[in-house]
């Protein structure tokens, strides 16, 4: 194990609430402790156990004033977090105590950690490899019961296995070269089997990853939430669908509070997919203000969004901004609500001709709400959504499974072709490389250092 | 101690963190963890040591499917918050695995606490009296380092000392006029230094009262914050103040939000001082609205403020409008504040006869910012600011101390004037009562009900 300075930072969210805990990790953890806390009976800090816990208090390092009453809990290292000797400082929540708490455990000799240097420890040091860690600041940020079991599989090292066995494919493939290339230059006869082997290899590997990259999508939508825009003219009822969308048992997720104040994300928890409405002023405005959207604005929603819905009230005539809408996300996903279908129709199914995804509802009632949720999960998911098989939810972990398969296709062609094979390991490697970038076997540290800078502090 | 049911709570704040923890409380504790924890070396949960961890999953109890990895860790009672057996599970932060965990723990038999419910049992339980319960939520919503230390100062047990030492006095008089009219029923001489004695007593417990109750104001404001409203014309400076009292090191305290989204209270640390800044529109307006306010609008803000602060611009000459909130302030506390004296004055001193605290600033510079501050302190606090002395800061305690002390300021006029000694124990007894109350010892359910129930959820 790596040898590193002690760190500190606060790892509850930052807040009112009953308790806050303040998490030193490194070799110094019980010294540095040891000057701050002082506990009820006495006893010397360097004698606790691991995974016991300790009542006292923290007090100023020079007044030895007492600044918050505490229960420290130790963890030895390895089996701790970060797999260093972690310290935890259970304090009284509230903004001032637990900075006035952190403070003190800085004069005493922590570095206050970086966001996500906690977790970083526990990958630099071997506890859990890279998408373990990612599934940490996954599990975090799930929104909904299906993010975050997809996130849990993904911290039981469940990917890194499956990629694992990919790598093992690519290495079987690499001896096969070598073991041929020895045979060649011995000038004895090359073994004609080889070949076949290595494209057996390669075969696997290419119809494993192909059915990981098909999971992407949906993984993606599952972690990061389907951006929806709701569009459409004032009064054709955005607010009664959001709603309608919303009256259902723990639709709301939450509100996450972005890193500035005015960026607010809303998701609706739609069966267990995170969707993210995309919440700009007029998706919202309220259905008695009559304000002019001009479609300019509409079509810049548009291209921000995975779906659009498109509003139209069915009680009224189509007219030209409306069409024109409609012409412009003909080439998007989209689906088109002909709304208050419970009122006189005064829209021409001819009008809607060409138009693929058409679903009658009156929001206000309710009807048609179901259709067009089982019509979303259709658009973006194969068959039932669950996260039982594994999925690939993360970008990069796609981005290099596409790297992956690239190289493993080019090398097939060129076994096929019957080319040089010392030529083919050369994209053997690379798939193998690219491979190891997700599970963290290969790659550069400004790249390590960049997953981690997006983590939350105190993780 | 009483037996009540087993409940758990979110101890921390919600938000994204590294670390939730799931509070749960009463005799079922250990029990009920058991059916949905699985540690990872299968050790009868039952058999688990107080003030040790395990690490371990939290599992679905029908399912048995793990939901998060946590660690939990054992308070037996009475040594623990509560002072029942309280577990605390630390999960991964987030919204959703922490709902997901507590989801599970209820399902497992606990029922969700109520706001305050576990500071509650502490008290009801006997392990603090009711000023330490009231602390520990002000050391959670404590604003400064000021604030901090007297709640801290509070939960430590030193308030109550001090009002039970009121008590004795109570207690006292109350013996020695039972005394007296036993004797007085028997007929036999009144021993004349009983009202001396009487006397005596209830001279202390006045003294007493009195420098608690000069304590009140300090402390309410250590406490709560000072209501500042700066009002003044559009473009006379009133955010380049804002900016140059918030440009001192640590100047921004936090914003708390309330309990809805749009209430949001901004805190200044003035040394140690919470100036709480009413914040309506107009205060912060930025420079180059143009807005005219209308002097209605600032006597409403003058109504609701602890101090106000004028801010004149000196470059300008004093028209009608500024004249008429001068006139309306008067009466009130106030600061007024000469801005942009860097500037050709326009405004004359005679114009400024009859104000008595008239600062020249120049906010943009940072000039005369410092004298502002010491002005601040002079008017609210007499001397040194600090705790090192008990404070009042509770406006429940000050209220029944201010009738604890007309309730003896009676008794001991009556004894003055020779009236009835068993007339005079009606006034101490209700002042004893009165005292009573600020601990706990008499006190209403209802009451008690009504102060936890304005504490945080989890605690």
């Amino acid at each position: 194990m790596k040898e590193f300075d002690t760190i500190c930072g606060i790892a509850t969210p930052i807040g009112e609430g009953g308790i806050s805990i303040i998490r030193i990790s490194g070799s110094k953890s019980l010294e540095i402790i040891g000057n701050v806390f002082k506990g009820i009976n006495n006893v010397d800090i360097k004698d606790m156990k691991s995974y016991t816990m300790r009542y006292g208090w923290i007090c100023e390092l020079d007044s030895k004033n007492v600044i918050d009453e505490v229960i420290i809990s130790y963890m030895k290292g390895p089996k701790s977090f970060t797999a260093e000797d972690v310290i935890e400082v259970n304090c009284h929540g509230g903004v001032v105590s637990t900075n006035k708490v952190l403070e003190e455990v800085i004069k005493a000799g922590c570095r206050i950690a970086e966001p996500g240097e906690f977790t970083k420890r526990a990958f630099l040091n071997g506890r859990i490899d890279l998408p373990q860690a990612e599934a940490v600041i996954d599990i975090i940020r799930a929104k909904t019961d299906l993010s975050m079991k997809a996130a849990l599989m993904q911290s039981s090292g469940y990917l890194s296995r499956e990629i694992n066995k990919l790598r093992e494919y690519m290495l079987n493939t690499l001896a096969l070269i070598e073991y041929s290339i020895d045979f060649t230059e011995d000038d004895e006869e090359v073994d004609e089997s080889i070949p076949i082997k290595i494209l057996d290899q390669l075969n696997k590997a290419i119809s494993e990853m192909n059915i990981l990259i098909k999971s992407a999508d949906e993984g993606r939508i599952i972690r990061d939430g389907l951006n929806l825009a709701i569009i459409g003219k004032p009064n054709v009822g955005k607010s009664s669908l959001l709603n309608a969308l919303l009256k259902e048992k723990r639709a709301i997720v939450t509100d996450i509070p972005g890193t500035t104040r005015d960026v607010i994300e809303e998701f609706i928890n739609l069966d267990g997919i995170p969707v993210k409405v995309i919440d700009t002023a007029g998706i919202r405005e309220t259905e008695d203000v009559v304000e002019k959207i001009g479609v300019e604005r509409s079509k810049e929603k548009i291209d921000e969004a995975d779906l659009i819905i498109l509003v139209i009230d069915s009680s009224r005539k189509l007219d030209k901004e409306d069409e024109e809408i409609i012409d412009y996300i003909k080439d998007k996903k989209y689906i088109v609500l002909l709304n208050k279908v419970d009122l006189d129709t005064k829209v021409k199914d001819e009008e809607l001709v060409g138009l693929s995804d058409v679903i009658r509802i009156s929001a206000k009632s309710g009807y048609g709400i179901n259709d067009l949720k089982k019509k979303i999960k259709d658009m973006f998911f194969s068959g039932e959504v669950d996260t039982e098989s594994l999925i690939i939810s993360n970008n990069r972990h796609k981005q290099a499974l596409y790297r992956a398969l690239e190289n493993c296709n080019i090398a097939r062609e060129k076994v096929k072709l019957n080319e040089y094979l010392d030529l083919i390991s050369i994209y053997v490697t690379s798939a193998m490389k690219a491979l190891g970038e997700i599970t963290g076997a290969e790659l550069e540290e400004d790249l390590v250092n960049k997953i981690f800078s997006e983590f939350c502090v105190g993780k």
